[in-house]
């Protein structure tokens, strides 16, 4: 089986500016993971047209999936729909169902032309239902256009897992040592280079008030059936230096 | 004078898998915001060495300043260092000072080759010190390299604002009101189409338990030396419309 791909792109000014942290990335970068996809990149950017065009562009033709959040709302800033048309040559118009959701879902008198625009999208699409706040978003190609809010991104996100196609899931495991990782690293070393089909990474930690520290090795593969091995082979490893282990 | 701007690289498979959540980039864009520094671009990439070297290049090239964090520790997947060089066109080797301060801090017997490894960086370079755990990191043209771990990277990066060309700092106010953005959203259209040197954001929320919600709307500039008449047009027109507000 084929490995599957994902790109994440965060829309927003508000982040970059570091009025707001993003969170939405996590929580894609999770559930990506434990579809058995695996996440390459992920990139946050203006809210400047241009630059949504060519990273949608780039991430569509490098990615087997693509994620974008924020954007789609009512305002002036919110320009990721017709970028995103933009990007595919396609018209960028009112989508007839959009349009009636919306007409739906707001009292009598308020579907105003700001509202309307949330309808208005690239042509050929596929809806993303909300079922929060009604406004959609939209896949098109290999692309999913959600929005930035994270309450409504994840719930909408839920619904667009499965329809993707999913990999064999990575095989993770963590385990804890309180050596230091500067003792351990020339066996990891070797580890590593003995298990070239899985990644092995290490994460130290240290508590400045408790003075106590320690890694988390954190082996992981695509490929491999089992970490069994790997996993018995670094907690030798750590009981030849003296130290403990626990399986995370 | 000039507008300066910034790229951060978040080097870090542990992002990308959704073990980790990133807090560094957040922490740095705050504070290059505060500095007058317009942080255009994050990205989060693998810990590949080609991808490493391609991005430092292109960040180099295209940004006033680069921060790089991750990637500089003891371990076999530690390659953040070589990468930049290789970038640079750089010989990577021991960089004596740096080689000199770890020796210091361990204890007699445990500046082991793992350890050492710390010291490896690219030619010409200059030192960022690091009070809290030693090793330390550098500064190679307009790329500062910086370590993961947060606590220890934060306040690295305190003493790296203080070399930086300060801009004038960004202008910014935030009003909130208990308006909804679609109603708003013509009207701060309007408001943005006639005060160009600004930038209009618009940021709603919603509380589903109490089912009230409201907008942030934020104002900013790199131009404008104030935004008090952009602010007395929003709030006459949040009065208009019904509203209550407040600055936040």
């Amino acid at each position: 089986m084929s490995l599957y791909t994902a790109g994440i792109l965060i829309i927003g000014d508000e982040i970059l500016s570091g009025r707001t942290q993003d969170t939405n990335a996590n929580f894609i970068a999770k559930n990506l993971t434990s579809s058995g996809i695996k996440l390459e990149e992920i990139r946050i950017i203006q809210d400047e047209k241009k630059i949504i065009i060519d990273s949608v562009k780039f991430f569509s033709e490098n990615y087997s999936y693509v994620f974008t959040t924020g954007g789609i709302g009512p305002t002036h800033d919110d320009i990721t729909s017709e970028s995103v048309a933009e990007a595919f040559n396609k018209k960028y118009d009112t989508n007839t169902e959009a349009y009636n959701i919306l007409k739906k879902y707001y009292p009598k008198g308020e579907f105003n032309t700001s509202r309307q625009k949330m309808a208005k999208m690239p042509s050929d699409i596929e809806l993303i239902y909300n079922t929060m706040t009604a406004a959609p978003g939209f896949k098109i190609d290999n692309v999913f256009v959600l929005p930035g809010v994270p309450s409504i991104m994840k719930k909408m996100l839920k619904d667009v897992l499965l329809k993707l196609n999913r990999g064999i899931a990575k095989k993770i495991t963590t385990i804890n040592t309180d050596l230091f990782e500067s003792k351990i690293a020339p066996y990891l070393n070797d580890i590593q280079n003995h298990f070239t089909d899985c990644s092995i990474g290490s994460y130290p930690y240290f508590n400045f008030l408790s003075k106590k520290g320690g890694v988390n090795i954190v082996i992981s593969s695509w490929k491999m059936n089992s970490l069994d091995e790997i996993e018995k082979e670094i907690i030798k490893m750590i009981k030849f230096n003296g130290g403990n282990y626990s399986i995370v």
